[in-house]
C-alpha cells in the first residue's frame, strides 16, 4: 500500500517548482511563437522500464498550470512502466502544456526513479520475508513525495523524520553511559505511542539493547554471518532486527538470507538514477 | 565563478528540509538522551574523492537550529575533496548539532554529488576548448543550489528557467511552421537583453536558423561527423552552437573534439549520485 | 522532560499572533502617548497559582517586536507559580513592551492554563504509577505548544497527529470486519517504527486486539471494574493498556487505581482555563 | 449580526490545522484500513446545549481535504444547539471524512464553546439594554474566528487590535502627565476615523477623560456603587461606558444594573470550555 | 506624529522586492565584474526637493541582502530634502550595495514622492486648520508604507481599510432605504470602538445623517458653497466634515477656507511622482 | 505582444492586497448595510481615455472574494480605452462586489496608468523603427504586473532583474579598469544564453564596448548630437543601442530621430499617473 501524501504538501512542491521555472513572465518560448488558441493532445510516456511514482504530482502540475488540461488515462503510483508505457494524456491549449511540461516531467523522473531502484532491490530479495526500507537521506523539500515513491516500489515505512520514532545512536549511547541506560532513558521519554529504536555496531550491545526492551535494533555494517547470529539471538521476542550499510543489488539478497526482518538503503532516495520520461504528440 | 544565491532563496530551502525533519517536536532522540548542556566538537568530512558545494547550505544549517553555534574554518565551493577531507568544523550544544546533522548532510551530499560528477565531465574535455553546462532536468525546488553546484564543478550557466531566455523547439517550429519563422517570431517577442536559441534536429534547420539570426542552435543528437559538419557551417558568425543527447563521460570527448562551444547534460542535476560525507567527533 | 519546540514552529505562532494584533499601523495607543525614548522596566508576574508553560514563546514575542529588549531572569517551563512569583523581566523602550505584552501573556496565560490543568491530573493520580496524557483535541495552529505544555505539567506525550502513530477505531474496525483483522492490516501497512494501537468499546474486542499484537489498546468508557478485568487480561505481555472518557478531577485516580497504564484526557487541552499572568511596572 | 470573517483568514487557519494533523504522510490509520472507495454518510452533531459558531471553518475543513465531499443542510453560526442537534452532513469516501474530522470538530468544539458562554452572559443581561464583548485575551491565530464566535453568541464588537482604535491605559496616563493630557494627545494623533478611549480606576478620572473629549470610559474593576455614579456623571453626553474585571455570570445581572453601556469579559475567548460536539454515521 | 510600520509589515515588502530583482541567482553584473572582497563607501542622496518617506524600509533592505554593511547618518521620514541633500550613508562590500541598490531606491523614490506631495497640500492649507489626508486608492501591498508617508508628509490618518471603521456610500445608502436608515443600522452593527461616516451628496443628506449620529460626514464633489453651509449646518456638534473630489494643489486653499475639517485626497498615493534619489560614491 | 504574468504571481499580489484591505473582519460597511442575498449588477468603466491593463489582475480579485460572482465581457488588456468604455461585467451578491471593488480598481488605475503612460511614448515614436522599453525603477512587488502593463502600451521587455541579463554600469568599469575589461570578464562569466550589455558615459567607451564584443550598449545621458555619431560607428554591426536619461514627451520623437534602437524610460513604471477607473451600476 502506498501512503497518500497530503494534498497540501504536493501543492506547496509542485507550485515552488513551477515559481522556479516560470519566473514573472512565464513560458517566453511558447508565448512567442504559440499562437494563443493552439490546442493539442500529447501524451506523457516512459522511455525505459520501471516502476511509475510522482503521477498524483505530475496531474497537479499541469491542472495548477491552467485548470482547463484535460487529463485521462493516467497510470496510479505503482504501475509497472516499459519503454513506450503511455503514463497519462494530457489535451488543451498547448502553451499551458509546454510550460508545465518540464516540472511534471522532472517529479516524475526522480520519484519514478526512486519508485524503480527500490522495485529492484525489493525483486532482489523476493521470497525472503525480509522487508526494504528507506533512510532520511532524502532530497530537502521533498521527503513526503519520495517516501511515497519508495513505498511505490515495494519498499516499507521507516520513520519519517526526528520527531515521530526514536533511533538511538552513538551520541546517544555516549552520552548516557551504554546501550541500555539510552534506550531505557528513551523509553521514559516516549510515550507510549512512539517506538524506541537504537543501533549497536556490535552484537553484545545487541543483548544489552534487548534487556533495556528496546522494540527495534539497527545492526549497522555487520557482516552476515553477525547478522545471523543476532537473528539467532533474538528468536521470537518480537524485537524487529534491521540491517544497513554497504547494501547494494548484488548483495542485498545474501543480506536478506540471514534473516533480518528489513534492510534500509540510503541510496533509494539519495542516489537513484533519473526514470528516463517525456511529453510526445498523441 | 561560482554564482552567489541569494540568501532568501537559501534559507527558504534550509527552513523547509528542517521542518520536514523536526516537526512538531523536534528531535525526540536527542531530547530523550543528551543532556540539555553537553557541548561537542565535530568536523564534517568527506568519505570519497570529489568537489564541494552545498557549504554555505549547510552552515546555514547548523546556524538555523542553533544560532550559538561556532562554525570554523569551512572549505569553499568549489573546492577539491578527498575521502577524509575535513570540510568544516562545527562545535556547541550537541543537541542542536545532531538535530541540524542529517539535513546538513543531505544538502552537502547531493550539492556535492552534482559538483562532482560536473567536474569529471569538465576534467574529460580539459583542453578542447568546450564548456560544460546543465538542463533545467533539475530537483523541484532546488534548481538555483544545484545550478551553483555545477558551476562549483566547473560547469558553465545556461538559463534558469523558461522565462530568462528564448529556446525554440520541436513544437514551437511546428506552430510557426519553420526553424525561420520561430526565429523571427521568437526576436519580434524577445528585447534586446534576453538571448533567442533554436534547437534542431536536422543540418538542414541549422542554416534556417543562421539566416534568420538566431544567437545560439542547439544541435539535439547529432552524430559527431554532423556536429562538425555544422561547426564547419557557422564559422566565425558568432554563433553559439551546442551540442545534447547521449552525452556520457565515455563520450564526452569525442563530442567536444567536434569543435562545438558547448554541451548540455541532462545527468549532471538529475542523475548525480550522492557524494559521502559524514559527521565524526572532531 | 519537556519536548523542545522547534524554533521555527515557535516563530510562527509567535509572528502571526504578532500580526494579527499590530496591523498594518502598529500599536496606535503606544505611538500617540508614550515618548519614543521612555525606556522602562517590567516583570511578567502570575496573578494564581499554577505551572508554567510557554516562557520562551513570550520571550520570543518581545524579542521580536525589538531586538534591543533585555529579558532576564526567566524561570523555565514546568516551573511551579504562586500568586506573585515573578516569571521574567523585560526592560528597554515601554512603547515596545507595550506593543508585545498582549500577545506575551495570552501565549502564556493559555499554555500554563494547560500546565497547571495537567499538574492537577498528575498530582491526583501521584503514586499510582498511571500516566496522565492528552489527545488531538487541541487549539488549531498550536498543537505542538499545547503539547509541550502538557509535558510541563506532568503529562506523558501521547501521538502527535495522524501520521506518526495508528490509532484504530469504529470506522477502521467496520471496515475491516472486526478488531483482529483491522490490527493485522495496520500492522503490516506501518512499518517497524511506527505503533499499532486500537480502541475497543467492550472487553472480548481486547482479547482479539491483543491476540492481532496491537502494541496498544484504548478502552474508551469503560467502567473501573472493566479497566481492572482488561488489566488482569493483559497481565506482563507488554502491551500498554489507556484509559479515556468521562475522566474528571473527582474521578481520575480511581481510574488510576485500576492499574491502567495511561489515561487521556481531552480537557487538558480543549478546556483549560486561562492562568492569569500579568506585566507589573517593575 | 455576525460579522463574515474573510475567506483568506479562514483558510489559512483552516490547513495550518490540516497541516499539523496530517504531516507527511496524512491519516495512516485510514490507508491502513479502509478501502480506498469506502463512501459513507455522516452527521456532525452537537452532544450539549449551546450556541453554534465555527460551522464555515468546519465545511471548509472537510472540503480542503477533498473537494468532492458533499456537505448539506449545515446550520450558519449563531443558531440554538441542543445535545443531539444536527449540524451538518458530510457524505463521500470515509478516508477524507475521518482524515478531516478532528480539525472540524476541534474548530467547532473550540468556536462553539466561545458562542455558548457568550450566549449565556447575554441572556443574563436580558433587557438591561447592556451589550457583551470581548477583549484582546484570544488564542494566538484564531483572533478573527474567535471575535465572530463571540458575535454568534450575541456579543458585540470591540476593537479587533492595536491599530484599529486607540485605548489609554495606566502606562499612557503616566507617561503624558495624567487622564486629561493623554486623551488629548491621542486625539491629535488619531484621524476622525478612529475612536480614542481612556481606561480609568478612579471617578475622579473619569471627569478629566470626559473634559478631554474622550468617546469612550473604560471603568476598570469599578464597584457597582461607582459605575452607578459614573453613568450619572456622563448622563447623555453620548460617551460609551465599558465595565470591565471580575465578570462572572453571578455578577453580570448587577453590574448591567447599573445603567453601565458596555461590559468586556476577557474569559469569553481565554476560558471558555470546549463544546462537545461529535461525528456519527448517518 | 509618523506610525511606525510594525517590522514584519516592512520586512515582508522589503523580502518580496529583493526576491523580485535578485531571482535565483542574484546580480550577474556585480558577481562577474566586482572582486568578492572590494569594499565601498556611498551615499544615498536626493536629487531633488521634496521630503523623506521610506528611509527605515530602505535601510532594511541593505542589511537584508548583507547583514555586515554598515548604515550611518540615515536622516528619519519627514525631514526636508534639497537636491543634493544626503539622506544616508552605506559601507561595506560593493556587491552587496549595488544588489540591493535598485529596490532600496525604488522604496526611497516612490515613498518619499508620497511624502513630498503630501506636504505641498499640507502647505497649501498652512494655518487653515484643515486637514488633509489620503484615501484607500494605494498600491496594491504598500498601504501601510504609504499610508505611513502621508504622515511623514504632514497628512492625517484616514481609515486604513475596510475593517477599521465604517463609511456608509452609496450602494449601502440604497440598500437601506435612505442616509438614516444606513447610519442607524451601521451604529447598532458596529461596536463602540468603531467609528461611523457617511458619505453623502447633497446638502439635505446631511441633515439626515446628522440625526441619525453620524460621527463623520464625507461630503464628496460639493462646491465650495454648499461645503460653506455644511459647516454652517454642522455647527459645534462634535461631527467631522470630510471633503473629496477633485481636489487639486490649485483648488484645496479655497476649499480649506470654507472651515471644512479635512479634505481627502486619492492622488497621494495613487498619482504621485517619483522623487529622484540616487546612490553616488562617498 | 503582452506577455503572461504567471497565474501564481498574479494570485499573491491579489491575495496580499486583499489582506490589506479586509484585515480579519472583513467589509464591516457592506456587512452592516447591505443584505446578505442582495444581488447586483455592475460595470467597471473608464472614466478618461487610455490603454487598458490589469485586467486578469482585477477579474482575479472579484473571483478571489467570491467564487460565485459572474464576470463577463471583459477587454482584454492593450485594449484602446475612452472616457465611459465598459472595461467588463461583474454581477452577483453586492457584498461581494464591493468588498472587492476597490483593490480591484487600484489594480486597474495603476497598471493602466502604465500602459496608457507607455502608449503615448510609443505613439510619439511612431515610424521610426525605435522601440520604448522600461527600466527596473519599478513598484516593489510589483514587477511583473508593471511590465506586462509596458507590454499593454505597447512596449518592449528589458531585462526583468538583476539575474536575467548583465548590464555593466560605472561601478562595475571601475572595479575592472575599464569598458573592455568589464565586458571580457562579463562574457566570461555568463553562459552562452545570457545577454551582455554595457552602460556608456562617453563615445570613447563605446568603441572599447564594442571591440570587447558587448551584444547592447546604453548611451547614458547622451546628446542627440552623440547619439547619432554612435549610430553611426556601429553601423550594421548587429549591436543594439539604447539611449536613457531625460526623455520625455516632448524629447523623446528627436531621440528616437538619432537612429537609436531602443529607449528606455524609468518614469513608465515609477511616475505614471492613475488611470481613473470606477464602478457603476449597470
Amino acid at each position: 500500500m502506498i501512503p497518500t501524501v497530503p494534498r497540501h504538501v504536493l501543492l506547496d512542491v509542485v507550485r515552488r517548482a513551477l515559481a522556479e521555472d516560470l519566473g514573472g513572465r512565464g513560458d517566453l518560448s511558447g508565448q512567442a511563437t504559440l499562437p494563443d488558441d493552439l490546442e493539442g493532445r500529447f501524451v506523457v510516456r516512459a522511455r525505459a522500464e520501471g516502476r511509475l511514482a510522482g503521477a498524483r504530482a505530475a496531474r497537479l502540475t499541469f491542472s495548477e498550470v491552467d485548470r482547463t488540461l484535460r487529463l485521462d488515462d493516467w497510470l496510479d503510483d505503482g504501475a509497472a512502466l516499459e519503454a513506450g508505457t503511455v503514463i497519462g494524456r494530457v489535451m488543451g491549449p498547448v502553451r499551458s502544456i509546454v510550460a508545465a511540461e518540464r516540472v511534471a516531467l522532472n517529479l516524475l523522473g526522480r520519484l519514478s526513479g526512486i519508485a524503480s531502484l527500490t522495485a529492484r532491490f525489493v525483486a532482489a530479495v523476493d521470497g525472503t520475508g525480509t522487508a526494504i526500507t528507506h533512510t532520511r537521506k532524502t532530497t530537502p523539500g521533498l521527503r513526503a513525495l519520495e517516501l511515497a515513491a519508495v513505498a511505490a516500489g515495494g519498499g516499507a515505512m521507516h520513520r519519517f523524520g526526528l520527531d515521530d520514532a526514536i533511533l538511538i545512536k552513538d551520541n546517544h549511547v555516549a552520552a548516557c553511559g551504554g546501550v541500555g541506560a539510552a534506550v531505557r532513558r528513551a523509553r521514559a521519554f516516549a510515550g507510549h505511542m512512539t517506538r524506541v529504536a537504537v543501533e549497536v555496531d556490535r552484537l553484545d550491545q545487541l543483548d544489552e539493547a534487548l534487556a533495556a526492551g528496546a522494540g527495534s535494533v539497527l545492526l549497522d555494517n555487520f557482516s552476515n554471518e553477525d547478522l545471523r547470529a543476532a537473528v539467532a539471538r533474538v528468536g521470537d521476542r518480537g524485537v524487529t532486527l534491521e540491517a544497513s550499510g554497504n547494501v547494494s543489488l548484488d548483495t542485498v539478497r545474501a543480506i536478506a538470507g540471514t534473516g533480518i526482518d528489513v534492510i534500509s538503503i540510503g541510496a533509494l532516495t539519495h542516489s537513484a538514477p533519473n526514470l528516463d520520461v517525456g511529453l510526445d504528440d498523441a
